[in-house]
């Protein structure tokens, strides 16, 4: 008998359920038991329910699980939740009061002052936020989110900055890609040749999360981080990956050589750990003048790493450059997985 | 015979020159006569010489015609030039000083103090330097230049708002289509799902042509408009339509729908002269939240209009904006057309 | 007053709903007066009601018409449908029976052995079933079909080489585009850099309607056309343009020049009667090696006109050819109103 | 030291070439010592003179070799060749004529009557014409050469139905990927939303090539396989895989069953070998309606697979199916390495 953590999928059909179960096979510490999804599904069998868009197969221990309801009765104690934004909110306090650890990917909590929004390697001693939510919603176990997926490498790029120098503005136009939309998410009519210059909620998003993961635990919640955000969001023709124009201000002044030192030093507790979905470094500095690229980069690192490139002085701000990451592994589902290993690693995951 | 007034053609079978052969097939004032290239194709059967990529077949009245070397010894005395970088320089010098009158498309003048840099629009005023230029030049002809393709909806859209509450800081990020890269331009497997980060030279166009445009005649030269402009550009798969997310400050307060009015009632000569290439409203304010997009806009109005939407605050400068234009049609073949019917309608074509 | 028929679009808000009410805009026999959908949409202005998905606006004299149901009480005769084919069947059946002339787009009653499924250059004389139809269905109206978008241009080749040489055997493979499966269609997650080999009925519906449409009315039906067809159907990342390789067996033994006289001399009622819609030439032919394709040659004679290229020899059957046409106009919307047209010239429209 | 074989990629810095070195990666018995490539690149370091396009770093032990010429001072005494047409046939009779091994993916030399063109699973016996070779061409090494990608996986197919039922006629359309042009190879402004439905050479390719794989060694020579082949081919905008619709008529005749069965039992000497590069099985049916699709499933088993689907009966030859394959691994430079890799585990390889 398997001695790993059995866990379970919230939303297992859908587009972030199966990266949640992809990128679970083989997992050293996690063993997926557990497939939930809506009343529709539940009942029949994983395979017969899904319709499985990984270019890897189900893996054989997942075809034949039967999908359950996302309700309390689920046996296991780690859920992680890909469930969409219209019923994720309830479910995940539901099983939070109930016990259960929740590693979500959904918008709903991300912003409640209780709810830790994290990126292990940046900001985990919002965690501190656990024993308060629990306190707050007399709930046995909790809730722990990661960000929206274009946010994730925009406060990836930006968190050793801030640390090094002090950000103090931030401009950002994303180049998103169609996985972001989940399943059956874009119709190819409308993106096939074609800039789609807006995301519902998306630019919204990022102006505000990213200022919560930057910001500082002050005892009892977090203090947003000083400096504003403004955001323009288009979706385009790309499989995976979010690419992203920032320009950015500094508090303290700095030279392109300097920033590239710190982006490529930087590390956190998931390198220090080992942890087993952590990446060897956080940001991958690329110097090459036309990159990176999603077709080109998007997969290396598992897709855990940010990559930074063009760093070059802005006639407005400081300086300019492109950032790009997975969307839908580090951007979502492997972020998830990285902050449950965060909490195992601490002990704190049970 | 025909009364129409004979142009040439420079660099007629690269991308640019098919679409200055396709836009005049059938126009009122002008009519092509002669075709010019390079060496190796000199000589040719036009038809033989062109790898043709229009949707539309050759004309007729041009397939026979033969390619002629870019020498002062065209029959005309108006040439178009879609010519390369790479020759454009001496090649325009050379035809102005013979008595030519070349609108060009190319890079090679457009920052020269005495040519003019011209959105017929915008700063028709800035022909004053034409004489200044044939005087300097000892040019019995002269040249007139339209802008980059990128540059030009960012001035379109910055033009009428720097008249109305002047332009204090541009931010820009470009989505820009694979046709504005020439033919054969993008190797496939560069672009396909991908986006790429980089276009050799296209930021600092936009950063000082933009300034050049919406600059002032000073009786001698332009002054630059004193304003910066940080640029991002990006190619992605669309095949035409140069997408941009601008965002801009204003010194005078103002309101989104005071900006849409502004915009909304711009006019020039163009119009005011009836022009046959000129649209009916050089901008169309778009309101649906997710417009303008490439596939479905990019054609309306000839290709000859800006597209203006997504108006809304910025968090850190005043409005932003999303903005898309033709990149081949108003944004290089179609604009040296338009300077050339405002040059004809003002007498100073011939 | 207009002088023109008054007519309806059935499913006016989806694909070729659409599709009609663009091609029909300034038609100089027809106008559309009501557009009927669902119960959901009823009630609704139509630019409220529909997802416009064309790249022209909605046609002023359109946008704030109430969309009807599908009901007889609709206040013309002539109906265009559009409707998906989980309700056409009945719908069209009522109206004919009502009274209404119903030009289909729609599967359900292509096959019916009394409704007839009309190319006009090739079968018109099938339209001797509109009595027998009235008659067994005791209707004041009747239906008249058009073929599915990847039948009617492997009908179209076929058609001139069949009454030229007698047709025995037909390959054909066809590459599909992402318009013929309506909106939202196929997500852009499953044909961004894919091909589907896969398209539910298609190949079917090639196999037998081809036969019907080159059968034979013996005075109460038609005699299918005595030869098999194979067809393979893919979806492929076009926007607009199926594109079909094809293979095919004949009676009686030809050269290529003889088949490139025969296709291009082809032309039917709709040319000698110069109908609206129909373009000069059903065929052309191209003999460039690498044509026709779709990005440059769907558009050409507004979307009417059926492209035949490549003809050679088949090293198993006689000759290969690559066929391609416009599968939204030729082969639907465009062939609906084709048919009205020659009902309308016939004088059997009213 | 290493105690692996240590071989040579000519053609080093072109589209196949870098394929070679990143499959060679970790090879568990071949070391790239050496690269090699034109006069232009040679001298150069490896990474300043490729342009490369894979989606992994190049290798660290590859980065600072010095491209030298394709010349028979190479110090390794097996080649791999991913040479242009234009120049691999020459290169690689010296090569061979001066000792060394040539594995080539060329389409110079595959159809000599004393070339082995190779596919391990199906024709391995073929390789007895390497004393045949090296007696006529007084050469001290030998080429065996693979197929073109196309023909690959249309004779992968083939093959174990050729021998259990033997194929009396073949049809087969394909839609390939952009990758098998090469880089640069298809501009982005010819596939984009487009089908190109000629390749230059490749459809005469596989009518021979396959009859040529699937034919008898007869004691001095190969008779070809004695039915015909029909191709048709086409270009699609994907990146990787070549997707193939083929009807195929069966001297015995049999069931889908039995098809089934037959192709999923096939085996051969790779597989029994246990080469490093053999996949497990070389054939996969897939019983989902619309399976397979490169998209989703182009690279699994490493891309060495053959994956067949959509079994069906066809109204004219007796069955049809849907093929697919990569067409740079196992269509290219895989085929080249298993074909090493058997030849070593002969012990015919030095």
């Amino acid at each position: 008998m398997s001695s790993k953590i059995p866990v379970g999928v919230l939303g297992a059909t859908g587009a972030v359920g199966q990266k949640f179960i992809k990128l679970l096979e083989g997992h050293p510490w996690f063993e997926v038991t557990q497939v939930a999804a809506s009343e529709r599904s539940a009942g029949k069998r994983y395979a017969d329910a899904v319709s499985w868009k990984q270019n890897t197969p189900i893996p054989a221990s997942i075809r034949d699980l039967e999908v359950r309801p996302c309700t309390p009765d689920l046996e296991c104690r780690v859920v992680f939740s890909g469930l969409d934004a219209s019923v994720a909110g309830l479910i995940e306090e539901d099983l939070a009061r109930a016990g259960f650890v929740v590693l979500s990917n959904s918008k709903n909590h991300r912003l409640d002052q209780d709810v830790p929004l994290v990126i292990p390697e940046l900001n985990h001693d919002h965690l501190a936020l656990i024993p308060i939510q629990r306190h707050n919603r007399q709930a046995r176990g909790y809730m722990v989110t990661n960000s929206n997926c274009s946010t994730m490498f925009l406060a990836m790029a930006l968190g050793p900055l801030h640390k090094a120098f002090q950000v103090e503005k931030v401009f950002v136009t994303t180049m998103q890609a169609i996985s972001g939309a989940g399943y059956p998410g874009v119709p190819s009519l409308d993106i096939l040749g074609n800039v789609i210059p807006y995301i519902a909620g998306e630019e919204e998003k990022m102006e505000i999360e990213t200022r919560k993961i930057l910001g500082n635990f002050n005892g009892s919640g977090i203090d947003l981080a000083d400096f504003p955000v403004s955001a323009q969001c288009n979706r385009v023709a790309v499989e995976d990956g979010h690419t992203e124009s920032i320009s950015v201000k500094l508090a303290r002044k700095t030279t392109p050589q300097e920033i590239i030192e710190v982006l490529r030093a930087f590390s956190g507790p998931p390198q220090a750990l080992g942890l087993p979905s952590a990446p060897a470094h956080p940001i991958l500095v690329m110097e090459e003048p036309d990159r990176p690229q999603p077709r080109f980069d998007v997969n290396r690192f598992k897709g855990m790493t940010a990559m930074v490139g063009r760093i070059r002085p802005c006639p407005i701000l400081d300086y300019k450059m492109t950032v790009l990451g997975h969307n839908t592994i580090r951007g979502a589902a492997g972020a998830s997985i990285l902050n449950a290993e965060l909490l195992k690693a601490q002990g704190t995951l049970e």
